[in-house]
């Protein structure tokens, strides 16, 4: 019996989880929940229902995981513990600083309800952290260094979209080839922001806007863009649509340590993400934890998990024998 | 209280373990085991004993988990259900056709004794493994390619070694970088042995013997060198030793896959290792998991375990509360 999957907002991260559920030969998509009116989301899977979220919980016993695809900022801190106490539920929920309290929220409702929910997965949070957690453990004399790019950020994009004469953006952020080198050397180096990534920009102006204005007013922004080098491109509607309609993204986690009776013996442990589509890879990875959250509610197995918290062969379509002898 | 640790077995490994210990501050070494005459081997740490192994059963009270650092050609089919039956206790066994048999032999002897056991642990068979399943389980539509080095292959150096006119050898195997960049390109290339590693080597040749002859053998050998490009330099005595006396390997995981409608984004997922002591490395793995089979045990989690079967979280000191609130 297939695990029968709801998918929950509809934006780029919902679409991306419906078209992984075609590679996923023991899911099912059940239902897409929108906060739309359904009738003006056409969705890609023949027969499925577009239903509004209000008649989410009406379909608690038809539906085994429900994959959130809201934002982290305004949907996920409540949505997530509302349908964990519904449902299994994974989100992929990205403010790092208010983890610990989403944690807890979602702990609490689904030790209630019985459910097995995951939360923060996807690349960063989510792969990125394990590979942080598990070279930190093996290698605890040692450093462990993020890097983010090359990628669009959505966050400086729309920030840069808020300056007045700004038509549209696009935002790069690109990890600097010679501190990569560095943090692969072993050297440990202490590194600036402006020494690990820099920005780069492609605007479209308004008519008549003051150019020189907006790379004023881009390159000093606080927080976003004034302790990094920030170059600024004005391009026109067209070029922005032709070469930077894409989401790409990735990055790396470098970790070197050292081993022996004094540290003599050196090595770098490296994990890295080349993306075409940032939230089709994420939706991707929530695919694979929301066959794992079902499988850890069939065992009893609940409350809230992160990466952590999750064994790897719960994300295999694969049995324990097929893993240890194909894969292992 | 410390996790009580005893190493069965002190060749490189066995030491690498000990080392690894001096970094783990909630474990200690309570004693070292082993097969020659307990006089004849000095270890690292004051102040802790070394014993024959006839001794060791009688500790089993004594010892929390046993880090097994025997080979796997001879040495752990034999002792890791043996000693599966006394202690909790971790193997690196990497003989990767022969697992299934050797996980249904310690499956069956921990579970017998009620105590935990993970096998095959380490960087090929264990991270690499671990890297492989998760990004085939999150792009099922895509390929894994494993290749190794650079690095010193044992069991080539000792192939070679076995040769008439052979004084000492030492053999390195290279990844082609070509295969690499065609793999991280997404193409799926279909790649020879011959294209994917080079192999190179570095021997002592007895006084007069002849090269040419020795050359010959070596890359004629069957299984060991026909199917590769394989370059053989003659070198003296003093530079075997001055140039080539480490134990350095590594290597690459690299997974592409697509996601979209019609599969029309690419991702690239690249794992690598880079390490300066193969056998270090190895055990810094080995040290991390007894951590986590002595908590899975604590839990009545007994039996048989992989890389695949253990929640990351088992493997760090840090709490949960910690490792989300710093490393997620």
């Amino acid at each position: 019996m297939s695990i029968r999957i709801g998918i929950l907002g509809y934006g780029n991260l919902g679409r991306g989880a419906e078209c992984a559920l075609k590679n996923a030969p023991d899911m099912e998509l059940k239902a897409v929940f929108t906060r739309r009116d359904p009738k003006t989301v056409s969705i890609l899977t023949e027969h499925v229902p577009v239903l509004p979220v209000s008649e989410a919980p009406g379909m608690k016993d038809d539906i085994d995981v429900m994959i959130l695809c809201g934002g982290s900022a305004a949907d996920l801190p409540e949505q997530t513990p509302y349908y964990a106490g519904l449902f299994n539920v994974v989100d992929s929920f990205d403010t790092h600083a208010r983890i610990p309290e989403h944690f807890a929220a979602v702990d609490q409702a689904a030790k209630t309800s019985g459910k097995t929910a995951a939360i923060s997965i996807g690349w960063d949070p989510g792969l990125f952290s394990l590979n942080r957690m598990m070279a930190g453990a093996i290698l605890p004399e040692g450093q462990s260094y993020t890097f983010w790019g090359k990628g669009v950020s959505q966050g400086h994009s729309d920030a840069i979209r808020r300056i007045k004469g700004v038509k549209d953006a696009r935002q790069y952020t690109i990890p600097v080839e010679e501190a990569l080198q560095a943090v692969r050397s072993g050297s440990n180096p202490e590194l600036t922001t402006r020494q690990k990534h820099t920005r780069e920009c492609f605007v479209v102006a308004e008519e008549g806007a003051d150019l020189e204005q907006i790379r004023q007013e881009i390159v000093t922004m606080p927080n976003y863009f004034d302790e990094y080098d920030t170059t600024v491109h004005f391009i026109s509607e067209e070029e922005l649509k032709r070469d930077h309609s894409g989401i790409p993204h990735g990055g790396f986690v470098i970790h070197t340590g050292k081993t022996g009776v004094s540290g003599e013996n050196g090595h770098v442990i490296e994990y890295s993400l080349k993306l075409d589509s940032n939230p089709e890879f994420t939706s991707a990875v929530l695919t694979a934890y929301a066959r794992a959250v079902y499988r850890l509610n069939q065992e009893g197995q609940t409350g809230c998990k992160t990466v952590f918290d999750i064994a790897p062969a719960y994300l295999s379509p694969m049995s324990g024998e097929e893993l240890r002898a194909h894969l292992l």
